[in-house]
């Protein structure tokens, strides 16, 4: 059997898989990742002994256990060092403290790529040798296959779309430039275009919402004004879904995904978002590239980084077996 | 032995390899791409002849053949579909035309494709897994290898990095979008920003040197111009190199390569463009994946063609032998 763990900033999502990679049981708690490294990996430890005990799994059923771990990681030694949502959390050594207590391989590796092994192996993405999974959250991130395989790159960092430079001169960014694409189309980035435009002048219900506290507005509040009518929102809908589209469009020049697959939080926004921005992607792409790759939302929602993680760890377990 | 061949716009390059891909001989003759593909093909037959010939090689002592050739391809079916340099080239079935001919396996791949195998597996590029080479001449374009694979895609148009829209409302691009990082930073697109600047009113020695016909102004006489240090050809190079660090610092944060090659005629302009672009790679690329790429330019030059599209030939021979 394999476990597989979303390590999110809001909830530790554990799933427990036979073998073949079906689903017995799964089991979310808080992460806790205001506190410290100690308490979210004791609460990982907590949240992987019950599930455990409740199916009456012993360790040595277990195979292995892949966790999708958000920031900065060195994959191969097992250690997230660095996640910009995590408070009091630098090098955690991820694999040997897992290692160490549960007596079965550990492997880590990124949460949009775990995210991207769900949505290609058990997803919308089925069958599929190029795809680019491009996920909207509070940041914006992406997992790419090309000719069936996961890019990595030099320091497993491939597909930082969200820092893509759009404009010169444009919003700064924590990464020490400005203008990255991240700034405008992830759920911060919507609620900022939204803030300028209230500052400019424009009139919205969701000024009335938020009793004018501009800091108040989210991205959801956004979609139910565009639903109302609003007709800012509704432009700030439409500019985020063009940028989008050209940064897509950028990214299917580049990596000539047969799917391009949308995920994360904002991608809730449906059509509101997905038709401008397929409308600029149609536009701006190579036609023969754009032609070629179908456009698509993630199936497996919430549950993709669990199983994405548990195919992680059985990919890397038979990788080194080998 | 292998035939390895640049099929160029200007010049049809052809190298004879032993099984270990020495280069034991090679000739150019003109390509003549301005007449129509019976011509071009008879040109490249008889040149394959003529080398075979010299160095008294029969049919059956070639393994395999691998030509490059620009514009867009049926790699699988060995097709040249279109290429924008060629006049009446349409649908050219390369493989099948030379198979008949020689009796031996031949494989295509695209033109900067070849010069990145020859550059990764012989030239600045060797014992690397990440790579990222740029060719700038009259367009532009990329190959890149991500952990050890070669990119290639869903319709194998992967790293179309000259068509990164950099600025929403550019210069018009025949892709029909506009603001195409190629229609900057290429020969013509260095060219083109001269132009701008002296129908704003900017004077320049090229001015004089053109009798003011801005049509006659390349890319050369803006580096012989800027050795003269005229400013306007000064400041021509300073914001190309900016432009390009800007899409190349986007490049590296979507491939995470360990080394970006840079090649093709405009890399001759040497420091006056590589400082502005580094500075700006560095300034705008994510740290740790900017840190982690060394920048070279290549080393090859006109050879590199050759030398790849026999590599093709070899690897695609081993491949489909298995």
């Amino acid at each position: 059997m394999y476990l597989g763990i979303d390590l999110g900033g809001t909830n530790i999502k554990v799933g427990l898989f036979d073998d073949q990679l079906n689903s017995v049981d799964e089991l979310w708690r808080p992460t806790q990742s205001e506190t410290n490294s100690i308490t979210v990996v004791s609460n990982l430890t907590n949240a992987i002994q019950e599930l455990l005990i409740r199916n009456q799994v012993r360790q040595s059923m277990l195979q292995a256990i892949g966790i999708g771990v958000p920031g900065l990681l060195d994959i191969a030694a097992g250690i997230s060092k660095f996640s910009p949502n995590f408070a009091n959390w630098a090098d955690v050594p991820i694999k040997h403290i897992f290692e160490e207590q549960f007596h079965v391989p550990v492997f880590i590796d990124n949460d949009v790529r775990v995210n991207l092994y769900g949505e290609w192996q058990r997803g919308v993405g089925i069958d599929q040798t190029n795809l680019l999974m491009v996920t909207l959250g509070t940041g914006m991130g992406s997992g790419i296959v090309v000719d069936g395989h996961v890019l990595y790159g030099a320091t497993t960092s491939a597909g930082e779309i969200g820092h893509m430079n759009m404009y010169r001169h444009g919003r700064p960014c924590a990464c020490g430039s400005s203008g990255c694409l991240g700034r405008y189309v992830s759920g911060r980035g919507i609620v900022k275009t939204a803030q300028e435009k209230l500052a400019a002048g424009f009139t919205s219900i969701v000024a009335e919402w938020t009793n004018n506290q501009p800091a108040q507005i989210t991205a959801k509040m956004l979609s139910e004004a565009d639903d109302q009518h609003d007709q800012m929102a509704h432009a700030v809908w439409q500019e985020t879904g063009e940028l989008l589209g050209y940064g897509l469009a950028n990214a299917i020049n580049l990596y000539n995904p047969a799917i391009l697959i949308i995920g994360g939080g904002v991608a809730n926004a449906g059509e509101r978002l997905l038709v401008p921005m397929k409308r600029s992607i149609h536009q701006h792409g190579l036609k023969i590239a754009v032609a070629a790759c179908q456009i698509e939302t993630a199936k497996l929602g919430d549950r993709a980084g669990m199983i994405g993680a548990a195919i992680v760890a059985q990919r890397r377990l038979n990788k080194s077996s080998k």
